[in-house]
Parts: structure tokens; C-alpha cells; sequence
């Protein structure tokens, strides 16, 4: 009769590993899809709450509010004209569904389309939370390689042919096509009329995220890909974490109501926070467009600073292209970096960093690789804390040779 | 090449059926937790939501805020001194999980404890939703039969011998000790204790739902298990669904960091929603007392209502216990009505009610109860809605003979 029980006996195989303490951030943040401190409007978010309260707060006393399942209706109602300005989608509110984040968008997809052994595509280089959540239930995700435009269309063909010689059918195929994350490339037109006819060729459906394409520095892009696209193939997700605020859960779903009603019924969660939807409902209605002009050019501000930072301290030792939006920078560093390593000396001394291979679905091809999110550092951060990465960088592995017009010791 | 894709082909085994369209809700409706529309503080809360945006607005710039993947701090410092004040339990922050509702907690736990195959126990009458998910991944619930003390000790003894014979171990008990859901019955204190020996005894854990637990007609309760137990043994989880507002999506575990760290782990939504968190750790600092204890009476007087018309229409047609707290009634009809039947009929006549054994381990044992709630309803909807069923009841089953001092013909 022991007082204490032994949860290690009870628990089941395959869990990642436990989580550590919470430790606060690090001193130099270069990771997650943080956004700028100052960028939050704060008192617009309250004039919004209020309002939005004061009309419907009563509503709060049932679940899902008047509005069922599919969530708040205005806020599925700014995200119809929304999609249909931006990104070129003409859809309803009967095929939206609001999600905590676009986080949930994905495991929903995931549960009703995918079972161990089941192949998804990617990008070579992707979301890595978009290929961890495929790896966590037993899911096989198979990268294609990307250039500056993003993903290869030839080698995605390649892979169609070889994977159909196996007869394996993916269960779908995962890309951000605006804004790629971790490359910020933005698909031209063309590629994207070659991905829909590969998809009805080859019959798979195409989940699009598009949780960065708002936030980009010249306002013109392509339609989306749920917009090109004629039949019910492309299944859309976004979300308001990048445009407003990261700590608000809040991402949808655009799907054909087939497959639509069925994930609905898998999202067992009574619903996604209330409050949150009806703030931005409120909010997104007046203030979407000049809140996202201004966070844009804050953002490329940000990223010109650590452009500059590179170029000071790293050189010719760190390439990469230039994003046309978001909120990261995909940079290639000598081969002889590997960049896994890089990460830990450098956590060791407070700055946070994506090793390549965390955003990969192939662990080589991504080794020197890294990934720097710019959006929530201070300016003053970002100089000191690539000034520091340099320093490291070249401690362990000899590169850069010259930092800040100095020949490195 | 065809436009159009059929996801029947693609999708996964085993999946609930497809969501209906969202058609609204029922004019009588006496489902889901759902709460007093006139006892939403919809004033305290937009100056709750206005301060604490005021003074920690920026810092949803940052997934979890500052203060990691537990959740907002100042939210589980109400918490803490709340479980200490109310249910006798003494816990720190560092043992606090917010979660998206009390449903994904119980979700967490099973991710964490359960795989396919594993046997959980239950109430033999217990939260139907938390029966669904034990289900729908594949897990055995097996009940226990209740008394109006709750769950009897002595008959969950004859059960885990028995599943000791079968070397069958329970992955966790679940329970519902105070208000019980669907009986509404407090479990009296040498009850708990025996529960706890017997968990100590035959080595399981005990996940303890508390989500109705503040809502009680006399203040006076006996201390949660999770307070009266001295090792790690008791999972505890509770909500403010019910005590604020459900369209609001915040719960909480409590447990041991040795289980809490993984179930962390297996957390992947970013964080629970962060204004949902902000604004009840500043209402609930401030107004949590007073807004239970006018809840509570409005809520009685809906019980009143309740039983006065069930008395009226039905008279001792319907027999129950009165419940010490919550928001719905556990009726037991004559043994010719099935409910599930009865359940049919009153929707088509705009009326909801939970039948028996959508509540139940056992299919049997509860084919002629029902749960009807009141906290939703006015009164005037009580009265017509009960009046309306008893005349379906009749007309389909023959009883209640007698409804409104009239012989029914």
C-alpha cells in the first residue's frame, strides 16, 4: 500500500520527451513565430473587446456562443472578404472553420486524413512543427527540394513517379507556397498552375498554409492556390498569430464540406476561445489592413537590421536569399557548421536558434543550415546577438575568418 | 485528371460520423453546459479584460506570454489559493496545467495513460463525454454502480478484484466526487477515504473532475481527494465553463511534475488562449466569490423551477435525488420509456434532453433515465419544455398518467 504511484509503469510507449521546467526566454530569441512587442495595439484591442462585449457578451453563456461549431460567425465573416482581397479565394462561411491556432488546423487534417505507415509531402526544407506532428503519429513525410521560387516542380513530378512505382498514394501534400517557411519565397504563378495540375494528375489534395502571406513587403502575390483551383483539392489554413498576436490560439480552415464536416466532428475542444474570436472579429474589421501595413514595415526594418548584422559578422560566410515577407531569415553557413552543435554552444551563452535539420524533412541536406526569426528582438538584440553567434560560430568551427572588418584571432 | 477529389477514399478508419450543419439551438434546451445568459458579469469583465490589457497587453507578442507552456501565472496563482480556499487542496503553480477546457485535459491524460486495449473506470452513470473519448481510442470503460453517496465502495472493490482475477490494472479511475455528473451528489468523507485506500491498495491513479464542484447550494463540502491525499496518486482537473462562462475555453490540471512534464509534453496547441487566461486571472482575483455565490442561487432557483414542473407534469412518473449543486437533473422515468426513443420525438418538437444511456458506462441500467439541464433555460422555457415532454412521454409510452392535476387521456 505505497503512497506514492509509479506514473512511469502506466505510461504509453512512443511519448516525446517530457517537458523541462520553464526556464523563461533566452536572452537573444531567435526562434518561434514571436512577434514585436510594440507592434501589439493594445488600446485598440480594448476598444474592440469592449465593444464586442458590450453587444454580444452575453452570448458567452453557451457553447460555440449562437454560432455552432464552425466558430464566431463575424470573425468567419472578416476571414471570407479577407480571403477573397488578399489571397484570391472566393469561399463561404459554411466552409471556415475557426481553430485554436493553425496548429489544431494541422492535427485535424492529420487525424481525419492520416494513419501510421501514410506518406505526406512536403518541402525538403518545412514548418518543423508541420513534419514533427506527421512524425508523432507514425507518418512517413517525404521532402522535395526546393529552389528560389520553392518547391521544384520537375523534382516533385520525380517523386510522384518514383513514390507511384511503389504504389504508395500520399495522403497529401503539406506547402506554404507565400512566404515559404523557413525560405520566405513566394511561388510564382506558374509553378502553382503546375502543383494543381501535378495534384489532379497524381489525385492528392494540397494542404496550403498561409500563415505568413499577409505579412509581406510588396503587397503584390499570386492568387493562393485554394483560389486557382476549380474542384475541392486544396484545403487552406491561416491563422492570426503572425498578423496580431502569437498568444491569442487562433487559426482556421478553409476546406469543401465533405471533408469539412468530418473534421468538425474530430474536433472534440467544445469550441475555440470565445473572447479571443470576438476581439478579433472586432479588431480585424477596422484595423486589419493598416495594422498589417505597419507590422509589415516594422518587420522588413527588423530584417534589414540583421541582414546588416550578418554582413558585418558573418561576411560571405552566411548566404542566403532575401524573404519577400514574414518573419525569418534561411541562412546556408560553411559546410564544415553543423549548425546542431552551433545551436547548443550557443544556448549555452543565451541566444536561441533553428538548427537546419530541426526544419528539414532530411536531416543532410540541412546541416549548415539555419533558421533566425527577427521578428521579436529588439534591433539592438539582433546586432549584439549575431555579433555573439559569429564569435561562437568561429570558436568552434573556424568560420567566419573575418568579422566586423577584422580578421578573426 | 478530374477537378474534383474524393476524400472518402483518403480518410482514416475508425471516425466519428460527419458534423450535421450547424442549424442552431433547440427552443428547449435542456443539453450541454451551457449557463445563465443574465449571469454573465459582462461589465466586470470588460474592465477585468481593459486592465489587464493595459498592463500586460504587449506581452501577447510571445507564445505563452511570458510565462511558458503552463500557462499565464497570475491565472494559476488564483488557482492555487481558489483549490486551497475551496477544495482543501495545497498545490503550487509549478503543478498547474491551463488547458483549452477541462476536455482536453482529460484528453491529455489519456494521451499520456491510455493505449488501445486499456481498461479506465468510471461511475457506472457518469460525464458522457468523458466516456466518448475513453472510446474512441479504444480503451474499456468499466462502471461502477453509484448510490446517493456516488460511486459505491463496495462494489468498486467486487470490480477490482475481479479485474484482478482477469489481470486486468485500470489505467486511472475517474471520478466526479463533488456534484457528480449526471447524480449531483457529493461523496461524504469516509467515502473518499475508503476510495483512496482502495487506490492505494490495488496501485491506480485517480483522476478527480471538479467541474461543477464550486457550485454548490450549501457552501460546506468535504475536501477534494486530491486535498486528502498525502502521495501523488489523485489527478485533479476543473474548468471555468461552468463557474463563468463555457464559450470561454480555460480549464486546469493539477498533478504530480513527474506526469504533469510529459502531459506537457504532449500539449502541442502553443499554449492555451492567452486573453481568454488574462482576463479571468484579473475577473476572478476580484469577483470570483461573490459571482459564485449569486450563481449559485440563480441556479437553485432554476432547479426549483425544474422540480416543481417535473412535480406537476409527471408527478411520481419521475423520480430523482436533488442534486447538492450544479446544473442538471438525473431523472429516472417508468421502465417502459426509452429515453433514446423519448429523446427522438422531443427533438422533432424543438426539444433536448440527454437519454440515459449517453450518460452511462452500461447501456441498460440507464435506458429510461434522463438528463435534463437547467442552467440555460428561463423559467418560462422550463415550464413549457417539461410540459411538452411529459405530453410526448404520454403519448408514446403511456406515462405519466396523470399531468397538471388532470387524468391524461
Amino acid at each position: 500500500m505505497s503512497t506514492d504511484i509509479d506514473y512511469s509503469s502506466l505510461m504509453s510507449s512512443g511519448l516525446p520527451a517530457p517537458a523541462p521546467k520553464w526556464q523563461g526566454f533566452p536572452e537573444y530569441n531567435f526562434i518561434g513565430g514571436h512577434n514585436d512587442r510594440n507592434s501589439i495595439p493594445v488600446e485598440d484591442m480594448i476598444s474592440a473587446v469592449t465593444n464586442v462585449l458590450k453587444r454580444d457578451g452575453a452570448s458567452l453563456a453557451t457553447y460555440g456562443m449562437q454560432h455552432g461549431p464552425q466558430g464566431y460567425k463575424p470573425l468567419r465573416e472578416f476571414i471570407v472578404s479577407k480571403l477573397a482581397q488578399r489571397s484570391g479565394i472566393s469561399t463561404s462561411i459554411d466552409n471556415i472553420l475557426i481553430t485554436s491556432g493553425s496548429g489544431q488546423a494541422l492535427n485535424l487534417v492529420n487525424a481525419v486524413l492520416c494513419e501510421p505507415g501514410d506518406t505526406v509531402l512536403f518541402e525538403q526544407f518545412s514548418y518543423a512543427s508541420a513534419i514533427t506532428r506527421i512524425r508523432n503519429i507514425g507518418v512517413n513525410p517525404i521532402g522535395v527540394p526546393l529552389d528560389e521560387n520553392g518547391m521544384r516542380m520537375d523534382l516533385l513530378e520525380e517523386k510522384l513517379i518514383e513514390l507511384q512505382c511503389k504504389s504508395i498514394k500520399p495522403k497529401y501534400l503539406y506547402v506554404i507556397p507565400t512566404v515559404q517557411n523557413p525560405g520566405g519565397s513566394i511561388m510564382p504563378d506558374e509553378n502553382r498552375q503546375e502543383l494543381l495540375r501535378l495534384a489532379r494528375k497524381y489525385d492528392f489534395p494540397i494542404l496550403e498554409d498561409e500563415c505568413y502571406a499577409d505579412l509581406i513587403w510588396d503587397s503584390k502575390r499570386p492568387t493562393a492556390l485554394a483560389g486557382m483551383d476549380d474542384g475541392n483539392r486544396v484545403i487552406h489554413c491561416g491563422s492570426f498569430s503572425k498578423t496580431i498576436a502569437p498568444a491569442l490560439r487562433v487559426g482556421y480552415l478553409v476546406a469543401d464540406w465533405h471533408l469539412l464536416s468530418q473534421i468538425i466532428a474530430v474536433k472534440n475542444d467544445s469550441g475555440t476561445g470565445a473572447l479571443e474570436q470576438m476581439m478579433l472579429a472586432e479588431y480585424c474589421s477596422n484595423h486589419f489592413d493598416g495594422h498589417i501595413d505597419s507590422l509589415s514595415k516594422t518587420l522588413k526594418n527588423k530584417l534589414d537590421t540583421l541582414v546588416e548584422a550578418l554582413q558585418v559578422h558573418f561576411g560571405t560566410s552566411a548566404e542566403f536569399e532575401l524573404p519577400e515577407g514574414g518573419i525569418f531569415l534561411w541562412i546556408s553557413l560553411p559546410e564544415q557548421v553543423d549548425t546542431i552543435r552551433l545551436g547548443q554552444l550557443a544556448a549555452g551563452e543565451g541566444i536561441a536558434l533553428n538548427p537546419g535539420p530541426e526544419w528539414s524533412t532530411d536531416q543532410k541536406p540541412a546541416s549548415s543550415k539555419l533558421r533566425l526569426c527577427f521578428g521579436h528582438p529588439s534591433k539592438e538584440t539582433i546586432e549584439e546577438g549575431v555579433s555573439k553567434l559569429a564569435e561562437i560560430c568561429h570558436r568552434e568551427f573556424g568560420v567566419p575568418l573575418r568579422g566586423a572588418n577584422k580578421v578573426r584571432s
